[in-house]
């Protein structure tokens, strides 16, 4: 498949775009969508650039039925000299294919539709916010649309990728947030969905984050399925500590997440000479470093938010606050040059960003 | 909500209904369709029995991305008098709301969409097969709809009921499958969803099913999460072994689906006073007993197929193969027992068929 391949099918009317101090996430659609069938034999096919609009679905299709669904999530943003920049894309590609195997769903050609995204990227170009913070979310995902009851792969599929111009994921710039630790209920485990960008595992996580809400709570951080011991991620990031100037985040141990921002800031501390290491962590030695007083700093990191310093753990009816409650002066440090490498502001000394070419123009291909 | 406001708009056309003896499971469906819908503040709304037709998705609805969704299984079966039974319906739309709370799902009035699922099999009557073995499979389901990225319950739902008559599970009468006794992938954990029949159980299932058809195995034996030791689970279907005369199958721990035939064949048991528990199970006490000589038979229990006898576990490279891979005398029994009172051939000893009364027609409310 090349890139020849894809028609263009521009909406005839456009949507009103939001106001830049007014983005919420992921509630607005750009005008167009990219989408491409899989069915058995004919293999991934007909991609074309299209209208947002609604798609029609056999009410049996499989993914109402039994889940067999991927999907990732990253970002472009604009540069202040008006360049689009994509931040690690191909990552996400990878990690898509790897979530496809976990979901026994056919294989996608990682170039062919990281140039996909980029010529519907193109064509939304007036879409991508410019204000500080703000950027446009990119969620590509495949869904299963066999319609039939029987528990199997199924024989048709649709890919997708769609666009929603998002604001500043901290209304009044990054501030810490307040984690409760699950001790009843459990993300994953070994053997089970856990590295995979699956429907099912967010659709698992929803009790756990309402209950932790209703007693003032904005997310939850999980604890290994087998002892409920170790720490696993936070809500629907990867999680870090800083303790006695050492960083460690838990290890992929089978039932966590691959993080390109966890990866990304793995690879930027080192670049640092920071010390980082990737280990089983558990709560009590968590605890224990904070009793010491040597639990500097913690924080989430993910595509939405970055990075997100954690200002209190409630675990086991005990409060334990972190850095008296603000944010530390790593994970601003972070925070601040990631936004800034992936928005054009600073150098990008290991070679992440991925500019939107103007060669990948629509107009070329129409 | 009472019955007066399900609003009824019949097909125009009828489909051509499969032959007795070609029906294969959830491929074909009826003429009609039952759908509600949940938003908040309005609450579960607008009841209605509409011509079988696709419904139209917001490409970003959460169905897609988060899968917050749940469905159930059941049967209606025509009599040779031509009455149409359900078999504990009450059971299923039970179990539809503890899977609702485990998903965040708003909570249904059981008792009402117990009656919308009989005016449904009313209108769809002539669709129910009568040949031996056949019956019209029922699938409610609900999917979230609302069109927003944030992890979080949506706001919106629709509740469906779609039919699809069904043949006999086995073509050729009763016969045991063979299972490999799963040691990679795991199903569910304590504090996970496997209690909860929602799609994102049988999602991660899906890979180990497929490695096991490749070495030649219709289905997988689940094991518990934690230690890799306990049997949970074969297929899709709760598991029961007879040893040195008692029936053993795993106690409910808060990762298995609580089976309404599971249930059936307890209670079925003890009122032959044939000696049944429900407890902890090791795959090394399965074997133990195989060596012992006094592993007499081994059989799934689900919807589908009521009683699935198993001929042969596959663990470890060792073949456990069970009574010489025959179907047991009481695998036989009970299906012939259960099927039996589905069916109304023989009589209903505890109470568990429910008739879909005439009073309940369409006509009425129309």
């Amino acid at each position: 498949m090349n890139l020849q391949n894809i028609t263009i099918t521009l909406s005839e009317t456009k949507k009103e775009k939001p106001q830049s101090d007014q983005l919420e996430f992921g509630k607005v659609f750009t005008d167009h969508m990219f989408i491409m069938d899989f069915s058995t034999g004919l293999g991934w096919h007909d991609p074309r650039i299209v209208p947002y609009q609604p798609i029609t679905m056999d009410p049996a299709s499989m993914i109402f039925h039994y889940g067999q669904s991927v999907f990732e999530g990253l970002k472009a943003y604009q540069t202040d000299d008006g360049r689009v920049l994509l931040f690690r894309p191909e990552k996400n590609f990878r990690r898509l294919n790897q979530s496809n195997d976990r979901l026994c769903i056919p294989e996608l050609d990682e170039e062919f539709v990281l140039e996909a995204l980029k010529k519907l990227i193109e064509v939304e170009r007036e879409w991508i916010p410019s204000a500080e913070g703000t950027s446009l979310y990119i969620r590509p995902f495949i869904i299963s649309t066999e319609p039939f009851l029987g528990v199997h792969p199924s024989s048709s599929y649709k890919f997708m990728i769609i666009l929603s111009p998002v604001g500043s994921y901290y209304k009044e710039g990054i501030h810490p947030v307040k984690i409760a630790v699950e001790s009843k209920y459990v993300r994953a485990v070994n053997g089970g969905t856990g590295t995979a960008k699956t429907g099912g595992n967010y659709a698992a996580s929803l009790k756990a984050q309402e209950v932790s809400e209703k007693i003032g709570y904005s997310q939850v951080l999980w604890l290994d399925g087998v002892e409920k011991k170790y720490i696993e991620e936070v809500g629907s990031m990867n999680v870090f500590f800083k303790i006695n100037g050492e960083v460690i985040t838990p290890a992929l141990n089978g039932s966590i997440l691959e993080g390109v921002t966890r990866t990304s800031i793995i690879e930027l501390l080192k670049h640092w000479n920071v010390p980082v290491t990737e280990r089983k962590i558990s709560m009590d030695d968590v605890r224990q470093a904070y009793l010491d007083g040597t639990l500097e700093e913690a924080f989430g990191t993910g595509t939405a938010a970055v990075i997100s310093p954690i200002g209190e753990f409630f675990w086991n009816d005990e409060k334990l606050v972190i850095n008296d409650g603000k944010t530390g002066e790593l994970s601003k440090k972070l925070f601040d040059t990631l936004t800034g490498i992936q928005t054009g502001k600073l150098a990008d000394p290991l070679g992440w960003v991925v500019e939107v070419s103007k060669e990948n123009t629509f107009s070329v291909a129409r």
